[in-house]
């Protein structure tokens, strides 16, 4: 039966309550990667009320101020709800945003205790009730809005806190609060905004609060400095509300947010709220929900499809939307910019992390916004002078190492995207090869040919993940005939050679005199700085050329070594020291947990071993992702474990992110139509002898074999069949 | 001889080399306050080049890191120079702003001894000799440029720094810079911005620089990181460039700044400086400086001459423009606003300072700019729901006490000052006559009738100063027919009263009991916290109650005693414990260092002894002023120091500067010639019996004798005839 029908089916009984109305909605259950549990790992995902890659996470904060266990403000094991915020990253190891507290209460209580048994969650949708406060709270979003329901019970005082003050921990960044306003500027309104400093050095978020009630009673306080009922205006740091309202029916809050103004703040809020009922909003969210995951459609397993569905949703609800509907944003110099029209500026680009499998999935279902957001990265790079590193709230935090907008954007002009300007992409690229900055010393990179660990840390790391960077700008130097560019960067993508340290059969750092520095554990781990390993151990870096995987076949000593090199990484269980905060979801040395070894199942396509790929990839969808509130691996990091998955549901993975090749791994589903935005499908199926046949023993693409185990975007985009005959 | 034959004469000597060519600009001597000297005090004036109220004044800092006691960043005392910065204060306790600095090097210095005698300095114009370096700078502005000219010795290096990290000192109020960005942006060009948190809590200064040379080798750097001819952009929190240039003749600088963006600094330059030479550019802002001075012709003793023009100049330095040529600016919620056609927004408002006399004389000179003055407040009202304390860079810092852009506002309205929306003046007036805020708890105020101590700290200073707002406020309501208002504040203004204690014969603290608070010592000094008196003890404050002199009289006892005890306040020499920083130039307990007795010697002519007004005012002027660098008695506040000698050598004061009323003192020159706006002329002329007479025999207005020795606004906007015979 395909989900279609059955959905058609249990739409009859849902619709009439108005939840999981969409075919695909219905898969997806935000609950998924929320927190560990079971000794698994957290996911850093939230529960709370988005739309496709939009502004506001509207979702409750289960920790006074959260910090790297629980980034994202929601913690599945935690038991109490601060409120409810507007902003957060999803899946991130480190935490910022939190902006605009809501918390609904009856007296004077600042959080309240609840129980998932009591909480729902759905793509746009989310509610709880607040079990201290008889309170039932639901919240809804719109691109730059969250809008709250709060029931509260009847004859009770009820009230509203707004809280500025709450934030990510303060204890990291350095985060503070260098200023603030609470107003009451009408009857049913207050506005204001706060500015703070935290992983984006300087944050302002504006905003508008428009109550379906009169404030019957304000009360306003800046710490210890309180003013009941006295003012209609505070200014300050750590700017509290409690708003108190009559009338009977359920409270609705409509808060717009802008980056640019309390004015810009209220035309999104009307733009997008207007007249429209709090279940209308519902609606529109689950509507733009369905409208995005339709994008693939599966038949499969119900679990799977959890798993897939919710995966795709963890895609798309970043990276965000950081212009207005008027088209005005804060630049990456903090000044004020003017769109064009029709044109949209987008934020939360965690490259190191989604360069690698989630943009080239924007590629295949969204390439529209996939341009959208290379020309969001150019824009940046036109205030900036280099692309970004990792892109926060408009600002480059410099988290992480390499510069993977380079691949993102070559591969989009690579692959013909629509409405990007190639000559500013290249601009912008080779900008990003050339300008030194903060882990990125060209300079030492073409004198050296290497990273010299003494001049700069991480060495072994960022010298591999540049060379890769740097085969990508070769490869769009070569597609606009740049021919004066093609050999410099040819050449420095080979670079990477030049820490293979033959003797110890692993890339090792080298001081600036060529030296090996010894000794070389190839279990130990590095962190963020300080050793040649970025947040792993020289294993896991071990297959990092994925432009070169031949080369390195040649360097590990042919197709039989490489197969027992990487036999021994998935099999290798030694340990050395302690292993990295990030470092989880471990089969041998490879570490599903965090990004660096992601392609590595897959190179034994280019061993000559697929079946070994096959086994490997089905392990890693079966063993580490479910579909509980611990269904990561480990932090999904802006959706990059999650589009990991999505890539081998389908049974296929980008080794090489910027390169338009796919490798071939094992399918989840019996059938899979990428619904192509041309029109066109590309369907996969396959047949299985067994139930839980994995083994591919044949792959054709419409008819014919895919001998080497690969397929190309072209193939993709140009629609066709795909068929796995499973053993 | 009149000043205007004598000038005409000199003007033939002086301007073939293009120096002081102004008939009035020629008194100017910028250094007077620049620092103390022979156990004087510093005004914490600078001697560089600024136009009247613009928003650049390019200056020497002769500090690495000024802070409160070189608060202007330039002290006379000094003998290095570490740059030339683009923004500052002129005559605070506290230092900020320090912006974008430049230093001229042949090698790898970054300062140079200087001498004063190799320093020349005069409205818009500096100039110095740096002596290690051989090179000569020359330094001109426009209202958002500084325009430097560096003529270096033949044949040497010619490097130019731009410093991003020189600030105001970062350990005070947790200056920390957030980010910044140094960019060739064209072969002559380099701009940029910085990111800085300080007195005013966060500022935005973006910048373009254009030499008149192209930049041949370029250094960036950001603290350690150092990149030498390898990049074209740097981003980052300590950045510092050293361009080079070819070349051989003098090297011009031109430094457009913005708080906006990057482009509204090169559209403010553009404006301003293209296509003109650095002569014309000075030549202009003499003009500039020569067309305010004009408003106030004075012929007297040339060492008078240079006090007063150099007085009258330091009250238009500042407010400073903040708006760009575009009408953009950054409001007081952070956000960019757009003025209407011909608008201007003004920042610098030390309205504890300046609204005693220097806001009171923009009232007569210059009538329009006053109006600006109060719609730039009235626009910081809108964003920000009550009147700046301290307006510094367009934000509030909330610096002393009080609410006095009150008597600012009061007064524009009650004198009609043209272009001011009295409903809008009132509604902002009222607001921050009720509105809670820092140090202005009026909800206390209106339960108690005064501050008790511990709920208000600086209670009687407070309460003192708010009743006299409150007064202002009660004018405005009878004038502006809000007579539900008129009761309330006047009421209010009464309150002062409650603090009178008859048995110490002094204002003094109350707790929330009622209870005076024991032990009082009149002598003792209150700082800024944690004392009922600020920056001053209960002496210096006896006589602030400018609103009703006759109440405070009847206090006191009757004019008899009010004069016994004005007799005392300037004769007692006790000191009990420290003196508080901001208290110098004693006569008796009268500290002319600081403002809260300002007014005080006017205060006889109420007692019935007008010639001891006219006696202890010029004792003031004529030993607490004198022509060197430290010639006034304390800072100068923003010209406050200044205006209140203005004022005085004219021979008049506002002792209630709302009142539209002015206290007759006695005049330093023999004729003095308000050259009002509307063309009508006040003249002031003194007949003396000997050169040195300065008591009053007869003081007549067109005729009339002023018995009661006060004078109206009216009657000097009218115009006329102020004579005094002088005995």
């Amino acid at each position: 039966m395909k989900i279609h029908d059955i959905l058609a089916m249990t739409l009859l009984a849902l619709c009439c309550e108005g939840a999981w109305a969409g075919e695909h909605t219905r898969f997806v259950d935000p609950f998924i990667g929320t927190g560990a549990i079971e000794g698994g790992l957290a996911g850093n995902n939230y529960p709370g009320a988005t739309v496709p890659f939009g502004m506001v996470q509207l979702c409750p904060d289960t920790h006074e101020a959260p910090d790297w266990y629980n980034a994202s403000g929601y913690d599945y094991n935690d038991n109490r709800i601060y409120g409810f915020s507007h902003t957060r990253l999803s899946g991130t190891g480190a935490s910022d945003l939190i902006d605009i507290l809501l918390f609904p209460t009856t007296g004077d209580a600042t959080s309240s205790a609840f129980s998932h048994e009591d909480e729902k969650a759905r793509p746009g949708y989310y509610s709880v009730m607040l079990a201290d406060e008889d309170i039932f709270a639901e919240l809804t979003a719109t691109p730059h809005a969250g809008v709250h329901r709060y029931t509260y019970p009847e004859g009770s005082s009820r009230k509203v806190i707004v809280d500025l003050e709450h934030s990510a921990n303060k204890e990291s960044w350095n985060r503070k609060i260098i200023n603030g306003q609470i107003r009451r500027t009408g009857d049913r309104t207050l506005e204001g905004y706060r500015i703070i400093t935290g992983w984006a050095k300087l944050r302002k978020i504006y905003f508008t609060i428009e109550f379906s009630e009169p404030i019957a009673h304000l009360d306003l306080s800046d710490g210890d400095r309180v003013y009941r009922g006295t003012s209609s205006v505070i200014n300050g740091s750590a700017l509290k509300a409690v708003a108190e309202f009559g009338g009977t029916k359920p409270l609705e809050c409509k808060v717009g947010i802008s980056t640019v103004s309390i004015a810009n703040a209220r035309e999104n809020l009307a733009a997008e709220t207007a007249g429209v009922s709090f279940d209308a909003l519902c609606d529109t969210a689950d509507a733009m929900w369905e409208k995005e995951l339709s994008a693939i459609d599966i038949e499969g397993p119900e679990e799977s499809c959890r798993t897939f569905y919710t995966a795709l949703y963890h895609t798309m609800v970043q990276p965000n939307l950081f212009s207005d509907v008027n088209g005005e944003y804060i630049g990456a110099d903090y000044s004020v910019k003017a769109l064009g029209k029709g044109e949209r500026q987008f934020t939360t680009f965690s490259l190191w992390d989604t360069y690698r499998a989630a943009h080239p999935l924007y590629t295949i279902v969204r390439p529209d916004l996939a341009a959208e957001f290379v020309n969001s990265m150019l824009r940046h790079y036109d205030d900036y002078g280099y692309l970004p590193i990792w892109h926060l709230w408009g600002q480059d935090n410099y988290c992480m190492i390499g510069n993977h907008a380079i691949p993102v954007v070559a591969d989009a002009v690579l692959k013909g995207l629509p409405g990007i300007d190639a000559a500013h992409a290249y601009e912008a690229v080779m900008s990003s090869s050339t300008t030194p900055h903060p882990n990125s010393p060209f300079d030492i990179w073409e004198k050296y040919g290497y990273m010299p660990e003494e001049l700069q840390t991480q060495s072994v790391s960022i010298s591999l993940e540049m060379a890769y960077d740097d085969w990508c700008v070769a490869q769009m130097a070569e597609k606009l005939g740049r021919d004066e560019d093609v050999a410099r960067f040819n050449k420095r993508a080979m670079h990477y050679r030049n820490l293979y340290d033959s003797e110890m059969g692993f890339f090792c750092p080298r001081d600036a005199l060529g030296q090996w520095i010894r000794p070389f554990d190839p279990l130990k781990y590095g962190a963020n700085g300080g050793y040649p390993f970025t947040e792993g151990n020289a294993w896991q870096y071990y297959w990092y050329v994925p432009h070169d995987v031949e080369g390195l076949i040649d360097l590990t000593g042919g197709a039989k070594a490489f197969k027992s090199k990487l036999d021994d990484f998935f099999t290798i269980t030694d340990a050395s020291g302690e292993k990295n905060d990030n470092i989880s979801g471990m089969i041998g040395q490879y570490a599903h947990g965090n990004e660096p070894s992601h392609h590595a199942a897959y190179l034994y396509v280019d061993a000559g071993a697929p079946a070994e790929t096959q086994r490997l990839v089905h392990t890693i969808m079966t063993t580490l992702y479910n579909n509980t509130s611990s269904g990561y691996a480990g932090n999904d990091d802006c959706g990059e474990m999650s589009a990991w998955y999505v890539f081998s549901a389908m049974g296929f993975y980008p080794v090489n992110p910027a390169s338009g090749e796919y490798y071939i791994g094992t399918p989840t589903f019996d059938k899979c139509t990428i619904q192509l935005p041309t029109g066109k499908d590309f369907v996969i199926t396959a047949s299985r002898k067994n139930p839980d046949s994995y083994l591919v023993k044949k792959v054709a693409l419409d008819g014919a074999p895919l001998k080497d185990y690969k397929l190309t975007h072209g193939q993709i985009t140009a629609g066709g069949h795909l068929h796995f005959d499973l053993k």
